[in-house]
């Protein structure tokens, strides 16, 4: 099968020159409780980038993001899942992986931070720039028929910004301010907003700002004096995916209030930590979310991404769309990985 | 009456040279609602060194740790006050100040942070570096008789260290790990130890982990590779009072765990916050805390703050005595500072 994977030696990693190769690999192989799913789109993310830079030192075929169809399971008592349209969480825990004495965190039921886990297309285990890739069923979820592939392409990321709604207690906030107009800055504000809040998203690109004032979104630009009032918000979301929102954050964040951290941007930020102690910030690191209420917002169109995705590239194109979705204005960035039915 | 005042010129601060100076000031003036407090024992804390780097820009007396008693009131009906020996919360809020209209976080309760607010010895109100001070009497707590001047001037910081209690659900942890053996550290960490939790001081002064040893602590030094094994502690607390710690901090913090930041040091740290993201760690600052459990503990002797004394001063050496503060290896420095009686 076809598969996107990086290069070995991406320490030497030069702006622009994306370290991946599209090569002919084996099928992945299943181990029991496992399914075979053939990817039908993948989409790109910032941390696909991060992981070019060097984050996770991953070695393998990349991709988290993808809607997918099971052509095969390992154990006969799985068969209903073949044939079933699904997305899947990308964390492999103790019991995905085989082991039936679980670690702390999964006997905590707290699997995406499993001690033995590996991460699709982001730690030790290949992704989803392929035509075929392999998770245990427990990761999967089927999706409903009414919705498209294009917008179940979305339910990662969908998923990871609707964790926000476990970890914070919305309606004890007014309104919210979002910092960061790329992608899943994107699908967090459409998310806090389909919860019923007000929500300012704070941004440098007036083009994704605009996206984001048509899903009924405030927008300001991060120059503005508004978008830096002292203060101002008792619920700041940080999804820039860089170090220079966490400052802003902070300044905009009131006194008491709640900080999201989503970014996960490798490398060191020149960070004053002291706002967080004299305001009494809670700051609230946030990474993997919950399936279900993601496929609930796409099914019932509370939740529409697919006006984000920028272009669909064929998976032999995979070089070419990751170097795409590194230019500006650029945001979703889908792989189309059909193989040929088997 | 004496009282030792920053100078004006304190932007060209060379190191080790302090600039603060012992000048005769006339009385502060009372405002109706204040008492007039004849300071016993001043304590000097980190945040003072910190105004003298530049922190709040503040000029005038400096301190905010102080045992006295009050010698005058503004009002008749205080009059009961009197003779009264007190300690006293920091922040001037609204209703301190004399405003019958609160500010929005007045009126939610939290006048810690009054939009209005001035804080003893560091923003815009006159310390207790001095012979006298003025507080509104809201901000005061008596003093029960058997807690000695010597431990009473612990109030303000053991509030502060008592805050945690209220910001975190102690008995979800089994232990908790404290950075840093300085003197807010030795004080958070005898106060987590009378709540009943296994504390672990991490610190890298032998002397400093042997106060805490006393006091039943579990000590370990930072360079030790038990002090950095990752993901160790479900409760971090973080009292460095520098930007080291916070490295550390993310490192042994357990994946969903809680961690505490209580220093206000000045200045940009570099910092990795993606380990926050990763782990989904929830950081909570923290700053001023509640007096009467901080008074109940001093009361009952569960916390004996006095072997933290490296040195009395008389006031009028107050300038030696902030240098000797900041030698290696001290701990907390007092100023005496009793006028004589009026």
């Amino acid at each position: 099968m076809l598969a996107a994977v990086t290069r070995r030696n991406h320490g030497a990693h030069i702006a622009g020159v994306t370290p991946v190769t599209i090569v002919q690999k084996p099928l992945p192989r299943l181990k029991p409780g496992w399914a075979l799913v053939r990817v039908r789109l993948a989409g790109i993310c910032n941390t696909d980038v991060e992981i070019l830079r060097g984050y996770h030192d991953f070695r393998g075929t990349l991709g988290h993001e993808f809607v997918g169809e099971v052509v095969r399971v390992a154990r006969a008592k799985d068969q209903r899942w073949v044939d079933r349209r699904v997305v899947g969480e990308i964390n492999l825990a103790c019991a995905g992986l085989g082991f039936s004495k679980l670690c702390s965190y999964c006997r905590r039921g707290i699997p995406t931070h499993c001690s033995r886990r590996r991460v699709l297309g982001i730690i030790g285990h290949d992704g989803a720039f392929a035509e075929y890739l392999a998770l245990p069923i427990v990761n999967l979820h089927r999706v409903p028929d009414d919705i498209s592939d294009e917008a179940a392409v979305f339910a990662e990321p969908l998923a990871a910004a609707c964790k926000i709604l476990e970890q914070v207690n919305v309606p004890a906030h007014r309104e919210a301010a979002l910092i960061g107009d790329g992608k899943l800055g994107q699908l967090i504000a459409r998310v806090l907003h389909a919860s019923g809040m007000r929500v300012v998203m704070i941004g440098k690109h007036e083009s994704k700002l605009r996206l984001a004032r048509g899903a009924g979104i405030v927008t300001l630009k991060s120059n503005s004096p508004k978008a830096r009032r002292a203060d101002a918000f008792t619920l700041v979301v940080e999804a820039t995916g860089s170090p220079s929102g966490l400052a802003l954050a902070q300044q905009i964040a009131a006194p008491r209030g709640t900080l999201v951290l989503k970014s996960t941007f490798h490398g060191a930020a020149e960070v004053e930590t002291w706002p967080i102690v004299v305001k009494e910030i809670t700051v609230i690191g946030s990474r993997c979310g919950p399936f279900p209420p993601a496929l609930a917002l796409l099914r019932s169109g509370r939740v529409d991404p697919r006006p984000l995705i920028s272009r669909i590239f064929p998976l032999q194109d995979a070089v070419e769309a990751i170097l795409y979705a590194q230019q500006p204005g650029v945001m979703k960035v889908l792989l189309e990985c059909k193989a040929s039915s088997r």
